[in-house]
This record gives structure tokens, sequence and C-alpha cells, in this order.
């Protein structure tokens, strides 16, 4: 299944529609590209929708928001929803300040979207409109999920999935993709993801270019996408050497999907289902 | 001819002023550092035109656009030509929205441009103001220029380049860079560029840098810093091994430019005169 | 005393609000994670003094600066001063525009900076309000301090510091780190430094990071990240081979502050106090 989900991305080259906050953008890009797609950026409202309009996918991300991105989103998600195009949501640092709750409150209103992309942390508060606060745009490690808490978390997620009406893509030590019926339990990954900013934006841009090219399929694109994005990371990790930091590991990540095969995701995916 | 362009950046050091997407900005100033020529960036109506004023060109690039980066470009542009400066126009997906469309117009009337870089559907779009949709930001394959049909676009760029009064520098798997009565065809260059986000964006960078120290001759410095970026995407690409992919091909393009000895250049370099 | 001071930013990992520039956003983002801290992002006024609340320490940089952006840096500021948080300084280009020098001029006046780190003209111009202009936001060489100038360019570094009731970090050829009365000169460092965009901008990250994890010694936390920087240009140095260029370069600099140890810095660390 995931060498299809994946040779589909590289077949269709779906043109995604990425509006993400200028740290990661130039990753997330180039990510896009190397997964097999096609990224354009562009995040006014004088052309947000007219944007998305000729791509197949959008990618909405938190990160450095303004009111007039804030707005881009809005138009560029409904425009896409109009169009039912696939829409993945990036909720990053949304526990950080008012401003991003109260955004994310008003594109959850406004746009219906294919997949939520995020940590526990804001995994929770935006299904719960919670007053917790996530440390920075990071998983906070106390609220990962673990062994122990797995079987409440795939429960937990698949609550929050049926809640919001959409796939819910909780990443962090184990991942959780699920719906409100079925979920993905992946352990693929490498810790030192977490050491290069924004793999969380690159995964999410991923998430995107998948679902665009297996429209039917949302839950187990946004699980292909997940895998690959682990499996990358372990990938990465593989090429290291003593002086490598987490700059080189950057490269290599992106590198590892660039030319990662659809066999090989299927060969090295971890995952089982719940 | 070219080592002696390629000469001139390296001890003149001219400063560029880049207004570009947040998307390449990195890269973008990496690679005009790799040249041998200093980037600076300001993007705010408040300073553009002041910072124009201390640097030798300018290169504005219409990636992410928003109404106040336009005002900054216009201001820029025009401070520019009161000082005689090259001023290099980078139509980014220009067919994308009509924003970009009517803000290249705009500019068109408000500024003189001593070189325009884009793909063919780029060129077009500005050209013939036609309706066009490039795909993305990106060329379309399907209108590539090929060795079929080289001898009708190298006719369809001179004539755009007297219509605009500019040069054109039009990139593909063929690159035309042409004034209105003299065409560089270009055969330099990697199809692995197009698997980088902003490696265009990148040349036109290095194309304000080399017509901003070599100001008599901008057909003869586009033409040079074009062969350069295609050589740059050759050599990078002999450097690649088996795990290699877009973010470190990414890196060695500005390597080898870094690297690149003015005389390397004129020996890489694969042109015609037409 | 280097040890310790890099060794608190590993084991209490502050967070770091950082209001920067798009240009050189992603490497800071990934050199404050390189030297065990944590980045968050947001510039503007909506959530800046929120966001940095939830941090530990703040870094302002004026690069690419807007009349949004310096509204958000004002109120971050003012919010890290009433929580007691060290707050960095690089004014970026402020000799380039009178945009940045009224910024400036009004930042000093709003909030209180633990340290302000930029090369000579960059100093000179916030101390003086001189009306030099730097070249662009590189040092300019004919300002460098030298062996022979040293003496006085300490003396007068410490003047600044006096004047501006801050740390002074003062990078070149040579470093001065000076509060009013003792300075730090430093000797790490090398020269293709200044051929990477955002050197600069990521020390200035660094010094933040180093200052929140060591509170009570904002000089020596400063000399500490200015070390650390130079060093890791040091050793990124010594991995460089033939054709490796300033990209490249970009990322073993950040590898080595990933990987450096304390005792590395400690042992690698050049400096004299004065």
């Amino acid at each position: 299944m995931l060498a299809a989900l994946f040779e589909n991305v590289r077949t269709k080259r779906p043109l995604i529609h990425t509006i993400t906050t200028y740290v990661t953008a130039n990753d997330c890009a180039n990510m896009v590209i190397a997964c097999g797609a096609a990224p354009i950026m562009a995040d006014d409202p004088r052309e947000a929708a007219e944007v998305t309009s000729i791509c197949a996918g959008l990618d909405i991300n938190l990160g450095t928001l303004t009111e007039r991105k804030a707005e881009a989103m809005r138009l560029a998600g409904m425009r896409s929803n109009e169009l039912d195009h696939p829409v993945a949501l990036d909720p990053v640092g949304v526990g950080a300040s008012s401003f991003r709750r109260e955004t994310v409150a008003a594109l959850l209103k406004a746009v219906r979207f294919t997949v939520i992309r995020g940590n526990i942390s804001e995994i929770r508060t935006i299904a719960k409109a919670a007053e917790e606060h996530p440390r920075g745009v990071d998983a906070d490690k106390a609220l990962s999920v673990t062994e122990e808490t797995l079987a409440s978390a795939v429960d937990e997620i698949k609550g929050y999935a049926s809640k919001l009406d959409t796939v819910i893509a909780m990443t962090g030590a184990i991942d959780i993709v699920a719906d409100s019926s079925k979920a993905y339990v992946i352990r693929n990954g490498h810790p030192m993801l977490s050491d290069v900013t924004g793999t969380g934006c690159q995964l999410s841009a991923l998430v995107a270019a998948f679902c665009a090219a297996n429209r039917e399929r949302p839950l187990e694109a946004a699980a292909a996408a997940v895998c690959a994005m682990g499996l990358a990371g372990e990938i990465a990790h593989g090429r290291m050497t003593e002086q490598d930091g987490n700059a080189t590991y950057r490269n290599y990540v992106i590198d590892a999907i660039y030319t990662m095969t659809p066999e090989e995701l299927a060969r090295g995916a971890k995952y089982e289902i719940r």
C-alpha cells in the first residue's frame, strides 16, 4: 500500500500551495520537491485563493503568523474546499499565544481540514481548546506518548479525529495517525529529527503532497508521509559522521526523501493498525 | 571574455540590493557572496530607496509578493534608474495570479530593467501580457526550448528584448540570453537544478551582480552569469554520491560558484552566438 | 569558566524568542538548537510579548525591518525587561538607512539591552549616532580592529558599554566583548565566516541563549558565545575540502556548535582580559 501511495506522488507530481513560516519555507519547498511534488508559495490575500486554484493541495502552517497571512490562509482554505482539494493544517506553537489560538479557532470554522498534523500539545490545544502552553514549538517530552500510554493515546487521537471530523497526524516518539475509527501507530523516526528546526513543518507539507496525490485515501496518505519522514530520519542518521551535526542532518533528511524509492518506503515502514 | 567579466565581479565586489522572497533569500544571499559580490536585503518602502543608494545593483523578485514589497520594489527600482544602476527582474510565477501580473505591469511602467530573467512561460507572460498560466514557478516542460524550436525561440526572445528594451535571460533546458540583435544560446546546466527551490532566484541575483560589475556590457554580463550557474549545476552534479539528494545538491551548486575561477568559467562555458 | 557557561546552556535548554530577518531565520533557529537551547520565532505585535513571556531570553535583529516587526520588537523587549530576561540586540546594517537608525534609537529608549552585538561600524553608529554608512551588513575591512589599534579599540568599546549601560560584543578580525570596566579580547574565528550570510545573526542568537542560561554573568556569557562561534569557524574550516565553498561551510559551522563539548570550548578559546 505505502509503495503505491508514494508512487502516486512521484507520477502525479501535484502542485502544492504551501503557506508557511519564513523560518522553514526553504526546507519545506525542497522537501516537497524531494518527494516528487512541486511547491508554490503565496501568502497574501490578494493572490492566495487564485494560486490555490491552480494547485492540487494546500498546506497551512501557523509559524510567524500575521493578520495578513491568517486572512490568506482563510481564503486559500475556503477555495480549496470549494475545489475539493485536500488541506493540511500545521498548528505550530498554537499554545504559545492567544493570537494563534484564535486564528486556529477561526480557521476551523471557515475551513474543512483533511489532516491536522502536530505534536500532542498542539493537537490537544486545538481539540480541547485547552489552556495548555506547549514549550515553544517542540513536543513537550513529558507529554510524549510511550508504550505505556499508547492505548489511551490512540483512543484520545481517534476521539479528536471524530470531534474535528478530520485525520489527525500526531507526531512524537511514537506517531499516531488516525481518523475516528482506525489508527496507524508508527515507530519510524529518530530523536535527532527534533534537533532540526522545521522537520514538523516539512512533514506537514509532505502530508499535503501525499494527500493531493491520493485524494480518496487521506488517512493512508498521511500515514505514508509520516512513515516516509521517520524513515528519512533513520536513513539520514545512518550517514552521520563524528563531526556532523544538525545542519548536515537537515540536508540528509531531505536527501533521504529525494532518493527513497516507493519500495524502500514499504520495506522500511514500521507501523501497526489499531 | 567570460573570464574578464567574472574577474570584475571578484575584484569590484559590488553591493547588490536584493528584494526577494523569504523562500530563497538565504540561498540568494549566499550565492551573491559566492560569486564575489555582497548582498543587502531591505524590502520595506521606508528604506528601500535609501538602501539602493549605497548599492551598485538591484535585484527584484516577485516571489511571495505583498503590496508593501511591491511598493518597495517600485521605489528601489526608480532610485536605481536615477543612479543608473543595473536592475534585474525575476518575475517568479507571474502567470500564477493577477496580483503578480498587475504588479509586473506597473513595475514595467515605472522602472527601466537592465535584464529580465525567467523561464519561457514567465517571459511570455510578461512580453505578451498573455493569459497563460505557468505551472507554479517551474518551467512547463511542454514549453521548453528544444533544438527543433531553437531558431524560432531565438527570434522570439530577441523580439521580446526589442519590445521591452531590455536584455532577456530565458532559462530552461537551453538558455537564451538576448538583446534585440544578438543572442547567446547556452547549453550549460543540469536537469537537477530544477529539483532545488530557488535556483532561478539565485541566478537572477547572480545576473544583478555580474551586471553591476560590468555596467557597460549587460548582455555579456547576463550571459556570463547564466553560463556560470549552468556550469555550477554540472560541477555540483559531478560531486553527487548515491545517497545525496536535492538538499546536498543545493549546497554544492553554491559551493561551485564559490570555488569557480574565471578561467574555469571560460573553459566550461558552452555557448554560441546567434 | 567557559565550560561551565556552555554546560549551563546544554542543561537548562533555555527557550529563546528570536525576532530576526527571514534571510537568516532558519540558520539562527538551527544554531540555537545546536548550542542546546530552543528557538521560538514570533514577530507580530499581536503575540510578541505573550511569546516572550514563556521564554527565558530574547534576541532582536534589525534585518529586513518593517514597522510591524519594529513594534513587535519594542513590545517583546519591554516585556522581557519586566520579566528580567536577558535581551540581545543585533543592529544589522543600522547605518544603511534612517529607518533602521530611528528604530534603534526608539528601541534604546524603550528597552534595556543586556548585550549589543555588531561589527565596529554598527556599534559606532549606535553609540555615536554617527552618520557613518557601513558597507551593507558586513564589517568594513578598513575599519577592522588590528593589533595596532587594539588598545584604543578596547577603550572605545568600554566607553560605549558605559555610555549605553550594556555589554558590547564587537566582532571582527579581533573580537572585543566588554562592559564598562572589563574586556575580553578574543582571537578565535576564521575569515571565511564572513563568506556566509548571517553568521553575525547566528552569533547574536547564541549570545541570547548563553545569557539566558547564565543570567548573572552577561559579560562572560557573551564572551563565551563569541569564543564558541569563532572556534566553530575554525573547526568548520578544518573540514573543508577543495570543492567545498561557503554553502558547505555554513553547514559545518552549525555542525561544529552542535558537536562541541564544553571542554573543547574551554581548550580552544583564545582570549585575554583587558
